[in-house]
C-alpha cells in the first residue's frame, strides 16, 4: 500500500495531528510523519513533495496554522493529492488557517477538510487509498457501521435517562 | 478507469461547473453529471450515493451553493472520496457555501476546494484516480508543466511590454 | 397534541439542549428527544423525518453544530416545519453552525433560531402548537407576562442598590 | 383559515418579498400586506402585533435591512409565531440583518429564514398554518412533489445537453 | 443639568456598565438606571422613551447584547440623542451586538460606542451635555489632560524598567 | 446656534455625505464641510480640532474609509462630540471603516452611525444642538411625524397595488 | 540605488498593480516586474528569492489573490524585506487574500498593505530604499507635501462649490 | 545604525511587545520603546513622528489594538518606513486592530504583520536596516539557518516518539 505522509507546520501542531495518526494507525495505513514548514525549512519541504511520489507517497497531508502556505506549497511540486488541515491558531479563530488553505488558485487543489479535523485527513486519505485497496474500503464500510451503531447507543442512553 | 460523478445541487451551478466537466474531458476522465438536490430530491441523492461504488464511480464532485449540505449528504452515504465545490451564491459572498461545505464533523469528510473552484475539483479528481492509472499523473505532470510553460510566456510578454 | 421531536446531532449537544427539553416541559408538550445524524445515521434521519408526521409529531427541533445539515436534512424530508438551533463550536464561534442552518435553498425553509438558542427554540414550537392548543396561548401570555414583571423585578432591585 | 401578516420595513422590500406574496397566494393562504417600521412607525407596529392574535392572524412575516428590529419588536408583543427575512442591503451583505434578526434574547424567538428568503417565509406560514389545515398539508406534499420532479428534469435536460 | 438615562437590556450587562454609572459619577451627571427590555417589556421602554424628552433627560445611554434592539428602539420613540452600547455575548464575540446598533435605517441614529465601551458612553453624553453647561467642558479638558499625564507617567515606568 | 463641521477624508466621500449636508439645510443648522486627511494633512486636522471649540462649532463630523482614522484622529484633541460616519469602499465593504471608526479605546469616544449613514449624521447632530435650540426638537418632531405619514402614504399604496 | 522586485502572482494582477509600476517610475526607482507563481511556477520562485539579493534587489514586492502564498514563499527563502499586496479576487472581497498575507508565522514577517493597495507599496518601498539614499528621502518628503496641496486644493474646490 | 523606536499605545501590549524588544536585542539593534497614544497624547504622538528622523530613528515600529489609529498617525508625519502590529484586544479578536492597521489610504502605507506578530515586526525592522548594515544581514542569515536547524531537531524528535 502506498504510504501517507503527514507534514506538520509546527510541532504545536501535534496535539491535535495525534488524532490523525492515530486513525491512520486503526486502518493500518503506513505513514511518515514529520515537522516541515513552508516557510522555515523552504527547501526541505519542497524536496519532500518532489520526491514524494517516487518515495512511495500515495497522499500528503499537510496541517497549518495562521497563513497556512504548507498544503499550497507542497501541493505545488506533487500531483498527489494533498489534504490540508486548517489549524485553529490564537487569533482569528481558524479563519485565517481556513482561507489560506482552501482559496487556492486554478491548477493545485488542497483537498481541504475542517479547522482542526485531523481524524477526517485521515479518513479522507484512506477513501483515497480504497480505490485502489479493497481491504480500506472494508474497514471505511466498518468505520461508518460503527459510528452508526455509536450514535444508537447514545441515542439508547438519552431515552432511558429521559425516561428515568 | 473508474468514473467521476459531477453533482450539482442546481442548473444555475452549470455556468461554473462547466470548468470542472472541460477539465474533466480534457484528462479523458469518463464522468456523469447530474442535478440532485439534498433538499429538494434527497432520496434521489442518497440512492445515488448509495449505489455510486457499485455502479462504478470512483470519485463524486458537489457543487452547492448557500447552505450547501449537498457534498456532506452524499458523503454520508458513501465510503468514495466525495468532493465539494462552494458555490458562491447572491448574498455572503460563498462565506455560507464555504463554511457549510468544508466543516464537516468527526467521520465524514469533504475534501473542498476554493468557492467556484470547479476546475480544481476535476485536478482534484484525476490526482485521486491517478494513484491507480499512470496514464493520469503523466497527464497531470504534463499540465504542471504546461501551467508552468504558461506562467513563463505571460512574463516574457511583461517583459516586452514594459521595455517597449 | 401534536408531539415535538427534538432531534440533536450528537450528545455533546445535550447539555445546551436542556434549556428546550426544559421549557418544553414547562409548557406540558409532549416531546421525543433523539441523537440522531445527518452524516452518522443518515437513513434512521430520513425515515424519521419521512414517518414524522404521521407518528404524531408536529413540530421537528434540530440542533447541530459546524457544518449543521441535520435541520436542512430533516426538512426535506418532511412538510412539517422544523425549526433548527445552530449550536457553537470549538472553532468559528457558531458563525458556520448559523450559516449552514439559516442558508437554505427556496423550497425548504428551516426556521432559524440563535446560536445555542435552545429554549426559544423550544417557545417556537409552543407559538406554533398554540395556533391549535388555546391552552398554550395562555401558557404563552402568561410567559410574557412573567418575564416582564422578572425585569421589573430586576430593575427595582437595581434602583434599590444604586439608591443605598 | 388564519391569515398570515407580511410586514416590510420599507418599500424598498417589496420587489423581494413580492415572492413571498406570490407564494402565499399559490396556496390560497389569506395575508395581508403592510409597510409598518419599527423605528418609523414604532407605535402602529406595536398595535398591529398586540392586535394580531384577535384580529385573525396565525403568523407574522417580518422582512427587514440593516438593523433589522421589525421581526424582533413585533415578536416583542404577540404570541405568534414570527418569521423573520433578514434583507440584503447596500452594505456588509446582508449579515447585519441575518444577525440582527435571529440572535434573539431568550424568551422571544423569531423564525429566521436566508436572507432574501421570501419564498421560504410563505412555505413555512404554510407549514406552521397546516397543522390545522389538512388541505394545506397537501398542497405542501404536492410542492415537494413538484420541485422533485421539476430537478428531474432539469437533470433530464443536463443529460441531453451532455451527450449532444 | 438634564439627566442621563442608562438603559441596560438585562442586569447580566450591569457588571460592564459599571464602568458607565461610575464614570457619569465622576463627572457630577445625575442619572437614572433601568433596567428595561425592548422585547420582554416593550411597553415600559416605549412609554420611557415618549417621556424622558419632558421628564427631564438629555441623553439616553442603551445597552444590550445579540440581536441588540434597545437602542433603535428607544430612538424611535424620542428626540434625545441615543447613544448604543453593544454588550459583548457568549457567542459572535460581540459583532451581532455591534451590527445590531449601529446599522440602523436613515432618519433614527444611534450613536454607537466600541463593543463593551461603557465608558466612553459615559463620556459621549458627558460632551453632548457640556454644550449648555461649561463646567462639564471644563471637567472634560481635565479628563484628557489626566489621560496624557497618565500615559506620560506609564512611559517613564517603561523607560525606568528598561534602562534598569 | 453653534455650528457643524462636516469632515471628509476625501473629496470622494462627497456624494454620499451630500445627504448630511441636505438634512443640515433642511433643519437650517449652520456648518461648514472641509476635506482634510489624518492621514495627507495631519497638522491640518489636528489645528482644526484644537481650535473647532473656540471656533464656535458644536459637534463634529468626520467621514472617512477603509483605516477610517479621521474621526478618531478628531476627537482626539476636541471635547466636542465627534460623530463618525464609516464610508464603504471598494473592499471589504466598509467593515474595515466600520470597526475603524467605533472600536475607539476608553477615554475617546466616537459617535459612530451605520456604513455610509450620512443623513444620520445629521440628524444626530441636530439631536444634539437641540438639547439648547427648542427649534431644533421641534424640527426633529416634525420630521418623525412626517417619517411616519411617509410611511402610512405607502403603505396605503401597496394596499391599492395588491387589491386591485 | 538597489533595484526593487515586483513579482505578481498572475498576469489579472497587472491593472492594478500598474499603480505600484507608475509610482517606482515617478520616484526612479529601478526595479523588474516578474509574473511568479508560488504555485505554478514554484522553482522558478524560489529561484528568483534565493538569487535576490546577490542579483541586486533591495526590496521584493509580492502580489496575490486568493490563497496569497506569493509573498510568504518568497520571504521564505531571503532576508531582504518583502512588501505583500493582498488583491482582492472575485469572492469574499479580498479577505482571504489579506489573511493569506500577513498572518505570517514568526520568523517570516510580510510588510503588509492593504488589499489592492500597489501604490502604497511602491511608496513603502521608496521609504524603505530612503534610508540610504538622501534623494528619496527628499522625494519622500515631496510628495507628502503635493498630497497635502492636493487636499487643500480640493477643500477650497468644496468651499466654492458650496458657497455658489 | 539608526534606531528602531518601538511605540505602543498602551502598557497593557507591553507584555505581547517584549516579544518584539527581546529579539531587537538579539540583533543588538538600538531602539527606544515608549507608551505613547494616537488618543489620548495625539501631540507628543505628532511630535514624535515629526522628529523621529532627525532624531536618529530608521524605522517605527507601533502597536495598539481596537481601531488601532496609532500605527497610521505616525505614519502621517514621517517618511520612514512604520511597521504596524495589530493588538488582539478583548472583543472581536484582533480583526478590528487588523483592517485599523491595513488597510490604510493610498499615499501613506503601513508595513503590516500579524495580529500579536511583535518579533515579526523587530525580524522585518531588522530586514530593512540591513540594507545599510551588512552585519545585520548576517545576523538575518544565521537566524534563517537557525529556524531551519531548530524545525529539523523537532522533526527528529517527532520521529524518535513515532517509532519508540
Amino acid at each position: 500500500m502506498k504510504k501517507v505522509a503527514i507534514i506538520m507546520g509546527s510541532d504545536s501542531d501535534l496535539p491535535v495531528m495525534k488524532g490523525c495518526i492515530e486513525k491512520l494507525d486503526s486502518f493500518g495505513i503506513p505513514y511518515e510523519a514529520h515537522i516541515m514548514s513552508a516557510h522555515r525549512t523552504p527547501e526541505l519541504s519542497h524536496d519532500f513533495s518532489v520526491n514524494a511520489e517516487k518515495n512511495g507517497f500515495g497522499v500528503i497531508i499537510a496541517a497549518a496554522g495562521k497563513a497556512a502556505h504548507l498544503a499550497g506549497v507542497l501541493a505545488a511540486s506533487t500531483v498527489l493529492p494533498v489534504i490540508g488541515v486548517p489549524m485553529k491558531s490564537s487569533t482569528l479563530d481558524g479563519l485565517d488557517s481556513l482561507l489560506s488553505t482552501v482559496q487556492m488558485p486554478s491548477g493545485i487543489p488542497v483537498a481541504t477538510v475542517a479547522v482542526d479535523g485531523a481524524a477526517n485527513a485521515a479518513i479522507l486519505a484512506a477513501q483515497i487509498l480504497a480505490l485502489s485497496e479493497p481491504s480500506l474500503t472494508e474497514a471505511l464500510h466498518k468505520m461508518k457501521k460503527d459510528m452508526a451503531d455509536g450514535v444508537a447507543k447514545k441515542d439508547a442512553a438519552l431515552m432511558a435517562e429521559l425516561t428515568k
